[in-house]
């Protein structure tokens, strides 16, 4: 879904620039001592401080006085809409009860279908907005949301059009995604490829005939569904012109990844247990690998994404929350990123760059988010920093001063 | 330091009280429908709903409509006041450069040392506040506040002195620390014994006789002071009617939790390597552990606290931020309980007892501090949750609806 734009002209003074852009010096692809003009809710001009006299510009011109600015933050794999909470259900956990005996009771992901399915579209969106505010506090101007909670044809549209309501209600920018395949639903008990018969025969030509997401998942798993499931999901998703991607090498390696790219999947996310023909195959394709911290963490996982591998191999990470109620309950990437760093090992740079640059080619925006360059969506973020691995090193204080949405600056619309 | 109280009464109907009391029923020492009468910034009743006629009462009724209310949070190990950070070398660690360069290049705890002495009393108290604001956002009513980076007579009474600015100056109560004994200062170099002595003989004395600090801590360890140094400073405290605790195995057992009991000391902090012995010691003496999963996290540290023994011996554990810009740079008391449950294998009711009652004890304010009861100050926290669970499993929503200061409601001076 495209935002609205607007016609305010801003200049930009003073800035610390950390474009997250290659062209630009490593790292961050700084540019200190630099301005940067936004027509239209896009970038139209960086340039060099003093090669524009601020006095004749025509719009509104702001002094950030040194201040770090960064594009706005994508969070590239979020389970945002959803109903209920699983607290209690952690609890028990961790008070040793056995899984079977929570799932006896009803608990795991078909707590959350039921407790997603029994709300309306409004009391949803009530819901879900406190945890899309608290995205969008962190810097967030850009995110995916996906169903998988409705797990019917009714379900499921409902929380895609939840997610289109919340992008149209809010500033940010919501990238809708089809995960009918995530669970299977009580209805289709024992009874899998019935399951993903219906998905891609009525679920899956249904969105895509309205336009309700832009790209189809799939959790491939022992638990999930089988490769051979998957590969079914994607050929419908791309007889439809969806694009694809997947929940792969979660909790073991069933090659998830390669089938992924061998779909030209935008992204192949949690990666665990990918190995070296994994990462291969994704090189090929121009797949984002999508390490997602939260639910390693959450899950007490130990085997760690291949980052070395993804490296060398030069895949774009990408580093997002996984934000849901069973596996990651946690609505900040700013912890993402932070535990991408002590967790997976990667540089304050490279978690920057999984919420920015890389975010934005997993949502199919290389092109237009994800840096601050020529003609790409102003979504900048204001910082009071003296250095960006700051933005990564701390959490509890915000130093985030200020936030732009394509080229609007929320709080200050009487300014235009 | 004590708060000021003031004079307003106040009921507050239709609650849900996670007394954390173990007079009451576990978990949580949870009451329902029960409402609670504060005066003189006390609480003064608990009861059940309807023995007493809210018409009747004089003095505000407020109905928190099945809000679940719990004490405010303490947090009781913190290194709230400081110059700078540390981000730039942790990203330094991360892209693999040595410790040893680090530090050459200036890096480490001196560089704190240097930043804390190069600033103000004024300029500390802004750098300090918010993380202190941070704090309080999510709840924390009472916390700890050590010194420890100014290392001598003049710039450890600064961190003191800010710590009690900080208090006098917002509603929470601050607890100060002397942790001279924290790290060599530069000045003596090579002579760990004549910098003891210093402390033993200058600071500590003036700091006793300034009431600058409650307790006196030391870092006990293989890189920083000696069981012998230890002693020595413990020694001192007592001399002057201060009590003691230890930053103590935390990367090494040198029996530091046995010392810091011997002297009846309030916590011994950390204690990842804590063996058998030392929780004997500790149950003996009434000591607290306090667990500080934010360091463990940031460290990567793989050796955890032996919470079953603990737990097995009645320990009580309390749970803290360590917030510092070393190895704990978090000021958030929510995250640090989510670890605590996460990678030390607690309960969400033993950590939230590890915030309110336990750590009440830790700063020796058992009696006064951490739980809804008779005579305890009125610090309230009110939730909108279904389930007291939910405090610690979710983080960057914050589920606090208002909270309560010594009966007072910040925002709501104007009701009195
Ligand atoms: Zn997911
Ligand atoms: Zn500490």
């Amino acid at each position: 879904m495209s935002k609205p734009t607007n016609n305010m002209r801003s200049l930009w003074l003073n800035a610390r620039l950390a474009t997250m852009d290659t062209q630009h010096p490593a790292p961050y692809g700084a540019l200190h001592d630099h301005l940067l003009v936004v027509e239209q809710g896009r970038i139209a001009a960086i340039l060099p401080q003093g090669q524009l006299n601020p006095a004749s510009f025509d719009g509104e011109v702001i002094d950030v006085a040194g201040r770090w600015i960064t594009p706005g933050f994508i969070d590239c794999h979020t389970h945002l809409v959803y109903g209920g909470n699983r607290a209690a259900e952690w609890e028990q956990r961790l008070l040793g009860v056995p899984y079977q005996q929570i799932a006896a009771q009803g608990g795991g992901i078909v707590s959350t279908v039921r407790a997603t399915r029994a709300l309306s579209e409004a009391q949803l969106a009530a819901t879900s907005l406190p945890r899309l505010q608290a995205l969008m506090a962190e810097g967030v101007t850009t995110l995916e949301s996906k169903s998988g909670y409705g797990l019917n044809l009714e379900d499921e549209i409902k929380q895609l059009r939840v997610a289109r309501q919340l992008g149209d209600s809010q500033p940010v920018e919501i990238v809708p995604t089809l995960l009918s395949a995530h669970a299977l639903p009580p209805e289709f008990a024992g009874d899998a490829d019935g399951y993903i018969q219906h998905v891609c025969q009525d679920i899956l030509p249904t969105v895509a005939e309205q336009g309700l997401a832009e790209a189809v998942d799939v959790f491939c798993e022992s638990v999930g569904f089988s490769p051979a499931q998957t590969r079914r999901v994607f050929e419908a998703a791309q007889r439809h012109g969806l694009r694809v991607k997947g929940h792969v090498e979660q909790l073991s390696n069933l090659q998830g990844a390669a089938l992924v790219a061998e779909f030209g999947g935008l992204s192949a996310d949690h990666i665990e247990y990918l190995d070296e023909a994994g990462v291969a195959a994704m090189r090929v394709a121009g797949t984002v690998a999508v390490l997602l911290p939260g639910a390693f963490y959450f899950l007490r996982e130990t085997q760690k994404p291949p980052v070395e591998l993804l490296r060398a191999a030069g895949v774009p990470m990408a580093v997002s929350t996984d934000l849901n109620p069973g596996t990651s309950p946690f609505a900040s990437i700013r912890l993402a990123m932070n535990q991408a760093c002590v967790l997976f090992g990667l540089s304050p740079e490279e978690a920057l760059a999984g919420t920015t640059r890389h975010a934005a080619q997993a949502l199919g925006r290389g092109h237009s988010h994800g840096k601050l360059a020529l003609d790409h969506v102003a979504d900048l973020l204001l910082w009071d920093i003296e250095h960006p691995a700051e933005i990564v090193y701390g959490l509890g204080v915000n130093p985030l001063a200020e936030r732009v949405f394509r080229g609007q600056r929320p709080g200050k619309e009487t300014t235009q």
